[in-house]
């Protein structure tokens, strides 16, 4: 029962990224997501999208990619987006929290997590891109739904979402067309800053 | 674009998830948890727990039926665990909630998961008996993490416990040994009543 027990304690302890709060509201724009709700949003898009991957993924590894790619901000915080102070610092807060959460695990299922989250970090695999592109997608998606609220509050300006996005074409290009036209729209409508 | 524009709505829809409120609280007990973080947390355990599965299970079938198992709830609502009265009524507003949701998706994808739902629901398949094992353990570790918050609150007896699991161990005899040990060691607290 050790293995198990150890398995158990872990699944509890990462109960706590449901409190981890990000900046993107909601569809419905009245709070704020937090990484947990987000993960199960990433995890579903892969299961729906993965036709869209440029490349051919394992959804085997997608799907747990996504599933725990947020899990260090337990430890870590969320660095916003757009946050250039917290993304210095980024690295080294969050490769702290992979070696204590991670390995809270036994040890063939701490060493698989820390690889793929160190993979989704690495941001070379077809699986790591794809990851990516489903990651700016979303909040994408729940921004448009709620009006641009959260680009609005943050002054996000235009080039800052395409700097963020500047790899999301290799992971697939038509949905990289298809959050273009998404931004193109908030442009228009004034919720993102065209310098 | 006419196929990847109905899943992206689809994608945004099912953002009301997050908004369905289940009757367990949070390990921390501060808060009730919702549909998206339930399905993320059993997501997770389905990858980490396969091992204990009585019988060989098909991830690529278990992540999404626990992935999209409880977005009919977002048109029929959460019908808590031990609610009788609203138990009479769940399969119709269900199936009707079905229909309108996953039929926003394009049509193969569309039978794929009303299909994996209607297998998660007739509870026959290996992968279907163990998302439910999963679904019945997840509430219980919250539930113990939370001293007993949610069964307290809603006076559960141990029939009505055993009474959910009753079918649990065919899905896995060890995860259903320590969910006893958890249960039993809350009659003795008294946070569940031993009649």
């Amino acid at each position: 029962m050790e293995r198990l027990k150890k398995q158990m304690e872990f699944i509890v302890e990462v109960d706590k990224v449901k409190n981890i709060i990000r900046q993107t509201y909601l569809a419905d724009g009245n709070r704020k997501e937090n990484d947990a709700e987000h993960s199960w949003h990433l995890a579903l898009m892969a299961v729906l999208l993965k036709e869209y991957s440029n490349e051919e993924v394992d959804l085997a590894k997608v799907v747990p990619m996504v599933l725990i790619h947020d899990l260090v901000e337990i430890d870590a915080g969320d660095t916003y987006a757009y946050d250039e102070a917290g993304a210095a610092t980024k690295r080294e807060r969050e490769t702290k929290a992979a070696d204590r959460i991670f390995c809270m695990l036994p040890q063939d299922q701490c060493s698989w997590f820390r690889e793929l989250w160190e993979e989704f970090e690495a941001y070379e695999t077809p699986e790591a891109k794809f990851a990516h592109v489903l990651d700016n997608c979303q909040p994408l998606l729940l921004n448009d739904a709620s009006n641009g609220k959260s680009w609005a509050e943050h002054g996000v300006r235009k080039s800052q979402i395409y700097k963020r996005n500047e790899n999301t074409s290799e992971g697939s290009v038509e949905i990289w067309e298809y959050m273009k036209e998404l931004i193109d729209k908030h442009i228009r409508l004034g919720h993102v800053i065209d310098e």
